[in-house]
C-alpha cells in the first residue's frame, strides 16, 4: 500500500531502478491452473522493448525474463509469481551533468522534493524503464482473461503531435513501430519523427486500449469503479496527462438523448458509454482514450535550476525515447488488462453464486 | 475494500441508497486536534443540495448532517468519525414504471447484470445522491488541509454543453447556481437550460478544480501516483467521462520544448504539468478538468429493452437533474481534497523525518 | 485502513464511542440475494446486551439495530449495510472523577498518549460497548455461512478465574448467563461472582469458539493464514491477551508423532492442528482458544498518576462488568464468523474455478 | 492483498518455493536516508540459516541475499526494496515418495485442497524456508527503528519440550543454538535432541519476543490494535500454534487488582498488560510469547491418505528440523520489528503533529 502495488485480488508489487541491478514484480493473487511459461511472457515484453526501431530509445535491453516462483510443471499454483528482468545496457555516466540539475517536465524536481535522495541514473525510479514489470505481469492478466472469459485486450495509437491516425484496420498495427492502425499513413509519421529526432526534440500522442469480450457485471461502485480504476492504472502510466472513456470530452457537448446508448435486443446501438455504466460493465467493449505528454528528456536547451536553487540552462543527451506514446501501446493494454483481471476476481467473489435472476 | 471506501490513511466509507432511510459514510483516519463541528460540514453539504435553482432536481432535501462520534468536545478525537443524513423527500413510486425497463445510458441496467437484484428507487445506490457524504468528508478534509497546510481547493464550470465559460475572477462562482466564473454569462446558461427543461433532454459539462498552496513532494510512484489517485476519485464521479491533469488532452500536440514547464528561482514558468510530474506535486497549483456527460434520466422517449429482453420505449419522469454537472463542482472539489490529504498523510509517514536535504 | 476496518472482501468498518450519540458499522462486500432483517442482527445483539444478569454491568441498553442501507424487499442488494444503535443509557457524569487520572489496566493511559486528546465517558473509543457493531456484522456473517456452506460458528466458556468448567452439552450454553456448557457448575459461578462483586474487584477467563463444517481450502499463506487472521481478529477484542489455536500452548511439550493427526479415509484421527494447517482448513472443525484478562475498572483503590505526573490513588465507580469474559462468547463467534466470511469470498475469488482435481 | 504482503505502510511482499529457483521479497515503505548493505541484512540471515548446527535441518543453503532496488549509493532512497536469495541446496527428489500422500501435521493436505495443485519439492511455499525473506525484511525495520526510535528487539527460547529454560542472561542467547538465556542447561537440551534425532520425531517449544523502548502511542483501534498486528504476525509464522502478550492465559486466572499494572510518577510497577493497554503501547516493554508445534516431516512412520484417498503408511525422510522451535527466535524478533515499524509510521502520518498536550 505504499503505493507501488496495483490491484487488489491481483496484485502486482514493482520494483527496480532503471539503473539498478533488476527491475522486476511479484504477482500475487493469480489463480491456480492456468498454463504459464516465460515465452507467454517474453512476446509481450518483447512488443514494448527498447531499441527495436530507430524511433525510440537505443538502449539495448533483452528484457529477458526469469519466473522465480509460482509455476510449477508449467502451470500457476495459486502463489506469488515473483518476475526477474535484469538491467543489462545501463550507461549511468550519461547522466553525470544532470545530477545537481532538474529537467524541466522531469520527475526528478518531485522526486528530490520527497524523498530528498536522489537516483539520478536514467530517472531511477521514475523511468519508463519501470512500465517492463508491469507489461510482464500483464502478459498472465491477458491470457488468464481470454482463457477464462474469452476476453481480448488490444491497443493502437490514433495521433501522433497533430497527425490524428485514421482506424483501417486491427491488421496493420503490429507491423509498424507506431502501433498504428494505417499502413498508409506510416511514411508520413516516420517522417515526423525523423525531423523530430534532428531537432532534439519530442512529442506526445494518444493511445487507444479497447477490451472486447467484457461480460456485464464487473466493476464496484461507489468508488472503484471500473472506470475508477481504469482511469487510475492509465493515469499512473508514465507521461499520461489524460483519460478518458467511451465518447469521452465529447460528452460535455452531447444532449443526453444523444448520448445514452440505445438498446434493442440484438444489443446497444451505440458506445458511448464505453463499456462501462454506473462503474460496473455493460457487456460492450471497454474503450479507453489516453493523452501522453512529451519526453521531458530533450536535447533542446532549456531555463532551469540547479539543487542550490541557482538557475542554470539544462540539455538531456543520454539515449531517450522522442515520442514515449511509441512504446506506450503494450503497457496501455497490460494495464487493462490488470484492472480487469482484478475485477474479475472481486466478482467471483461476490457474485458467482447468483444463479437465479428475474 | 469492497468499493465503497476511498483513500488508504485517510479513508472514507460509504453508505446509503438514494431512497433508503440514511445515507452517510464513516471517516477513519482524520487526525485528532482538527476542531470541528456540524456547520463546518453542513456549509458544503449546503453548496450540493438539490433543490436550489429550478435548474437542478426539485427533490427538496435539507441533508442535515449529524456528526455520530469522533469528535469530543468540539475537536477531533483521532477516532472514526460517524456522518449521517437522513433522506427525507424520498418519493419512491415515481419509478415504479421504470421498475422492469433500462434506461439507455443508466447504471440500472448494469447494476441488474452485476448483482441481480434491483432497487429501482431513485438508482438506488448509483444516485447521485450518494455524493452528498462524500462532500461531508471532503469538508473536514479541507478543513484540515487549509489549517495544516494553507492548501486551498476550489472549483468552477468551464463549459455547459456547447457554451465556453471564460475565466472572469473566483469572485463570480459563488454567485450563480452554475459554479460560473463569468456573471456575464449567466443569463444564456439560464435561457439554455430552460429551453433543455422544455425539450426534457439533459446536457455535459466541463469542471475544473484546482488546489494550491499543496507543497512540493506529495504523492507515491510507482502505481498510485498522485494523478493517479485523483483520477481514479474522479472518474469514480457519477457522470464522469474523462479526467485530465495540467495541459492534459492538448499535450498530445505539444512539443517537449514546449510541454515542459521551465524553471527559475523564482519558481515555474508555466503549468503544462498541472502540479504533478512523476507522481508527485510539484508546488504548483494541481490542476483537473473533468468531463461530465448528460443525465441519463430524461423525458424524451428512448428504445430499451425490459429485464425479460424485449423491446420497450423507456421515458424518465421522477426529479431530475438536467444538468449533472450544475452540481458537480463542490463536489470535485471534496474529492480533490480527499486524495490530497490522503497524500499528505503518507509523505507524513514516510518523509516528514528527512530534515537535512543537500 | 486506519485500524477500524476488520476483513478485506468483507469489511466491516466501525464507529462511535460508549457515551456518544451512536455506535454502529458499515458492513461491505456482503454478496447480494441473501434474506437479511433487523430481527436477524438483534437476536445476536441481545446476546450480548448488558444489563441481563447481575453479574454483568447494570447499564441499560435496548441496543436496537436500524439497518440503514443495503437490504431491499428483505434481501442484500450487494451494497454497504449501514448499521446503527443508539447509545440511550449513558450516565456521563459516572466518570467525573477519573477525567485527568488513569485506571491501572486501562486504555486511557495508552489513548490519551496517542491521540493528545481524551474522551473519558465510558472509556470512549476503548469501551467494550463497541463490540456491538462487531457482533451485528457477525450476525450477517454468521447467516451466510449457515445458508451458503452449512457453517456453524459457537461458543463456551471454559474457565471462570480458577474454575475450570467442565463441557458437559451444548445445550446448557444458552441457558446461563455465563455461556457455560455444564449447568450444574452455575450455581458455584454465581457465588464466586457474588464475592468478587462485594470486594469490587475483577477476574479473568477463557472462552472457546468452534466452527463446525468450514471445508478444507480456506485460508491465505503467507501472511493472511486464516489462523493468523483469527488471531488478529481475537487479540484485537477488548481484554484478550492470549489466543491459541487447536493444542495451541500444549503443542510445546507434544511430540510430533504425538501432535500430528492422522489421517484415515473416514478422516482425521484427532484434532491437535485446531482445523488449520500451513494456514489453510483442513476440513476439521476450527477450534479457537482466548485468555481474556480481568477488567481494569474496579473498585478496589490502585496507585496510579494524574495527568500531570503527580501521583494519586484510583478507584472506579461507575457500572462495569467484573468479568468482561462473561459477555465475551458471542463477540468470539461473532469475530470468528467475519473471519470466515472473509477468507470464503476470497476462495471463490481464486478457487472457485478448479474444476478437475487428481 | 493476496495474503503475501505483510505490513500496511511497511510492506512485505513475499515470493517463492523451498525448491524454486529463488525466494525473496519487495519492501515498500522503507522511510529513504537510512544507511543500508546488504551486510546488515545478511548478519540476521546468517542467524536464521540452516545447517548451522546438528540440531536443525542439515540443508546447507548460504542465503546470501542480493539487493535488487531501492538503495543509492548505500543510503534508501524511499522506493520498494528488492530482495532475492538464490535457492542452492534443493533436493527434490527426495521428495519424490510423498508426492502422492500427506503428512500427519503438514500444510500438504491443506494447499491441495484449496489450489488443487501441489509442489511437494520441500514443502513448496509452506516450507518455513519462506521466512527467511521475512527475517531480511526484518533486518531492516530492526536497523530503522533502533536508529529513529532506540528500540531493540530481542528474543530467547524459554521452553524446549517439557524443559522449561530460566532467564539468566541475554549474554548467553547468542552463545548456543538454541537461543537459550542458560547456558547451564545447554548440555540437557542437546542430550534431549540428539535423543529425539535417534527416534526420528520431533517436538514442540516456547518463544519469548521482547521490545525495549517502543514509546507511548503506537497501535490503532479498534481492530487493527498493536497486540492484534502482533498475535496475526505471529500466528502467521510456520508451526504457530497459540500467541500471548504480557501474562498472557495467566490471566485468566487473575483478579483486576492483581493485574493492572499499578502506575508511580517513576513509571508502571508491573508488566502485566506486556506493553500494550486498549492496543496501544504503554512505554513499557512489548512483551510476547509463542507457542510452537512440533514438525510434522518426521521419520516416524504414521497413518494417511494418498490423493485418491486410500489409506497409506507415511515416513519422511528428506532433512528436516526435529524443532522448528530452534530457529524461530530471529524469525519472531523480525515479524515483531515489522509490526512495530508499520505502527511507528502510521503513528507518524497520524500524530506527529500534536505538539501541545494537556
Amino acid at each position: 500500500m505504499s503505493g507501488n502495488t496495483l490491484g487488489k485480488l491481483f496484485c502486482v508489487t514493482n520494483f527496480g531502478e532503471s539503473h539498478g541491478p533488476a527491475i522486476g514484480c511479484v504477482v500475487d493473487g493469480c489463480p491456480p491452473g492456468l498454463a504459464l511459461s516465460a515465452e507467454d511472457i517474453q512476446v509481450e515484453l518483447d512488443r514494448r522493448r527498447p531499441g527495436t526501431s530507430r524511433h525510440v530509445t537505443q538502449r539495448q535491453e533483452a528484457d529477458q525474463v526469469e519466473i522465480l516462483s509460482g509455476v510449477y510443471e508449467g502451470v500457476t499454483t495459486g502463489t506469488p509469481i515473483g518476475l526477474l528482468i535484469r538491467n543489462t545496457d545501463a550507461r549511468s555516466k550519461d547522466y553525470s551533468n544532470i545530477t545537481d540539475t532538474f529537467r524541466p517536465g522531469h520527475a526528478d524536481y518531485a522526486y528530490w522534493s520527497r524523498y530528498g535522495v536522489r537516483d539520478p541514473r536514467g530517472g531511477g525510479r521514475s523511468s519508463a524503464r519501470l512500465t517492463a514489470p508491469t507489461v510482464a505481469a500483464g502478459a498472465i492478466a491477458k491470457k488468464w482473461l481470454r482463457e477464462q472469459h474469452g476476453v481480448q485486450v488490444r491497443g493502437y495509437m490514433s495521433q501522433l503531435g497533430d497527425i490524428r491516425i485514421p482506424f483501417t484496420s486491427w491488421a496493420h498495427v503490429p507491423e509498424n513501430p507506431f502501433y498504428a492502425p494505417d499502413a498508409a499513413i506510416v511514411p508520413e509519421l516516420e517522417t515526423y519523427m525523423d525531423a523530430l529526432r534532428r531537432d532534439g526534440d519530442s512529442i506526445g500522442a494518444r493511445i487507444e486500449v479497447i477490451a472486447e469480450g467484457v461480460p456485464a457485471g464487473w466493476g464496484e461502485p461507489l468508488y472503484d469503479r471500473l472506470d475508477a480504476d481504469i482511469a487510475h492504472a492509465m493515469m499512473g502510466l508514465n507521461a499520461v496527462k489524460g483519460v478518458s472513456i467511451g465518447a469521452g470530452f465529447e460528452s460535455i457537448a452531447q444532449r443526453g438523448s444523444e448520448h445514452g446508448d440505445e438498446i434493442t435486443p440484438e444489443g446497444f446501438l451505440s458506445n458511448n458509454a464505453g463499456g462501462v455504466l454506473g462503474g460496473i460493465s455493460s457487456g460492450q467493449a471497454v474503450t479507453v482514450s489516453l493523452a501522453i505528454k512529451p519526453t521531458s528528456s530533450i536535447r533542446v536547451e532549456r531555463r532551469s535550476i540547479d539543487r542550490a536553487g541557482n538557475p542554470v540552462m539544462v540539455q538531456t543527451l543520454g539515449r531517450h525515447d522522442p515520442c514515449v506514446g511509441i512504446r506506450a501501446t503494450p503497457i496501455a493494454e497490460s494495464l487493462l488488462a490488470l484492472v480487469l483481471i482484478d475485477h474479475a476476481l472481486r466478482w467471483r467473489s461476490q457474485c458467482l453464486d447468483v444463479s437465479e435472476r428475474p
